[in-house]
């Protein structure tokens, strides 16, 4: 039977908070007896839906604050007047050890920023990457950074590539996870300098790590690789292009299925088969993207979900905490002597 | 009466031709009776093909070589060695002034080094850009750098910004243009540093863009602007995982139409309403890179497209000079007092 394991949540992040987190609580219950929770916000409002909920009241305890960090409010004013906010007091309380992991649908940059602040990185681990899992034509791989760290070192690059090489064995149970690094061309010679010198330190670094090398933009969606390691500016602008890629792709196919009385016979018959279409590329599934490599896991779920797509970001945080990813991410490091690569510890935010 | 064209044709490059580029300028011939073809490739294979549409035989000429560039030649030896090559003859054509443009599908960077070497930039520009149209929810959107420039300063990206609002003006039609910088978020704070000034300049210095400000991936396919600006590694990731996303979707759609006898039925009845679906996404209708900035039209097709995606090439290219696409760059360029905006010539290719 696996350990029991501790959730804090920010129960006032995220459009539709409190009453999605609650619900998505209720939904993680079920699948996951093992599993508490800590729900941080106002008590007055988060009370009266929990006891909706009487199985999921006897494992959620609220610890209350009427403080909030906003959707648009800057990093930096959320780490001077949000210490008592629902967000830095659920990550206190991994601080703390009263909790294994935080989960937050709010405001995604005061998240990184506070949770970098008070979890601190790995040791090994110069900055934290934000990474999620994606659809491919072979199944699920993993994409970081996206968006945590816009520019980034080759050091950097590859202390991603081994995060998101342990996640991929431990959590998405692949055997020996390829690694890619994202370009412009898969030939050695293309790309910036410091994509080269990743590539290199990948290859001949003694590391244990099955590197494909370079991939590109349409290698994401094909699994070619199942870790695409990328800068988070790119990360971030290829994610999103493929989640408007996928939407126009869906208008299209609405449309096309209006154009004549025939289409629409069609569509009503092929109306199964889209739902299953739908479940595919459904963003609820994929939504909670983790941020790897500080002490603590730490998942940010999108802050326009329903109970179903936080219920989901609550699955990856509870997998990371089973699969215990933080302390094989440490191994691993240490292990193939990857000390080397930290940088000297940057000064504090 | 539209003015005679003349369009200079890499006969040998791509992974069909030549027979697909003589097919090609057949389907281009009839779409617009003002355009003649220069066809620079080997006599022997070209002429027999030649033969089967002697309409266009009437507005064609073989120009003889047997050299060609490799697919996978570095830009430099197509430089030193290509001088005969049928890439490097068609370019030499422009700049003898004895074609308008150029449209070949072969090696990409080849042709990107020696349109530059032999045509050189337009006044006001530093670098060309490689631009492409695409599909969007509003129309057809369009989108630059794809990769002719892996790092850009902020005053590459606002000519690149100029280039693009004239290419929508001109060959797209939209009245006033809309033009983006793409980033990893939409707030005057976001991105680097590069994409702040950019941002500023095209704000603030007179232009008389209508510029829209940041978008972010998801904007792409959106059409919330009618320009994507950016640098060539960021468009480059961006096309490319659109591209990969759509052929995910196709797999799926298809996959989802196989599950069971019923979906199968639907599937035969959908089949005209997934026809003009399959249209919208045709990858072979959004053939033909152009390289905007060059004293001269330059189109680049994709390497392995067919007759179709080829004509659709011969398309852009017949439609930049038409519009007089160079011409209206300068001017925009200008008369707006964009100099200051130049930098010194770079040293020679």
């Amino acid at each position: 039977m696996p350990q029991e394991l501790v959730l804090a949540l920010d129960a006032m992040g995220g459009d539709h908070a409190p009453a999605m987190v609650v619900r998505g609580a209720n939904i993680a219950r079920v699948r996951h007896p093992n599993v508490r929770f800590l729900l941080f916000g106002d008590e007055h409002t988060i009370a009266p839906l929990l006891r909706r909920y009487s199985k999921l009241a006897r494992v959620a305890e609220i610890r209350h604050t009427t403080e909030v960090i906003g959707a648009n409010d800057k990093p930096s004013l959320a780490i001077r007047k949000g210490r008592q906010s629902s967000m830095r007091l659920a990550l206190d309380a991994v601080d703390a050890g009263q909790a294994h992991g935080v989960v937050s649908a709010g405001n995604t940059g005061a998240l990184m920023v506070l949770a970098r602040l008070v979890l601190k990185t790995l040791p090994g681990i110069d900055r934290p990457a934000m990474g999620t899992i994606f659809p491919t034509q072979r199944g699920e791989s993993v994409i970081l950074d996206l968006g945590a760290n816009l520019e980034c070192s080759a050091r950097e690059l590859v202390q991603f590539a081994v995060m998101g090489e342990v996640f991929a064995r431990t959590v998405l149970g692949v055997t020996r996870p390829s690694v890619g690094l994202l370009n412009v061309g898969s030939e050695e010679l293309k790309g910036g300098e410091t994509l080269r010198q990743a590539a290199t330190l990948l290859r001949e670094s003694g590391l244990s790590i099955n590197f494909h090398g370079f991939i590109e933009g349409d290698d994401i969606a094909a699994g070619t690789v199942d870790v695409i390691t990328t800068d988070g500016f790119t990360g971030n602008v290829a994610l999103k292009t493929a989640e408007g890629t996928a939407r126009l792709y869906t208008e299209f196919l609405r449309t096309a299925f209006k154009r004549s009385l025939l289409a629409r016979v069609a569509y009503l018959l092929a109306r199964p088969a889209l739902k299953k279409l739908r479940e595919r590329v459904d963003p609820r599934a994929y939504n909670g993207a983790m941020f790897l490599g500080l002490n603590g896991v730490t998942v940010k779920s999108h802050g326009g979900t329903d109970h179903k797509g936080f219920a989901n970001a609550l699955d990856v945080a509870i997998d990371m905490l089973n699969q215990g990813v933080n302390p094989k991410i440490i191994e691993e490091l240490s292990s193939l002597g990857l000390q080397g690569l930290q940088e000297s510890r940057r000064a504090a935010l």
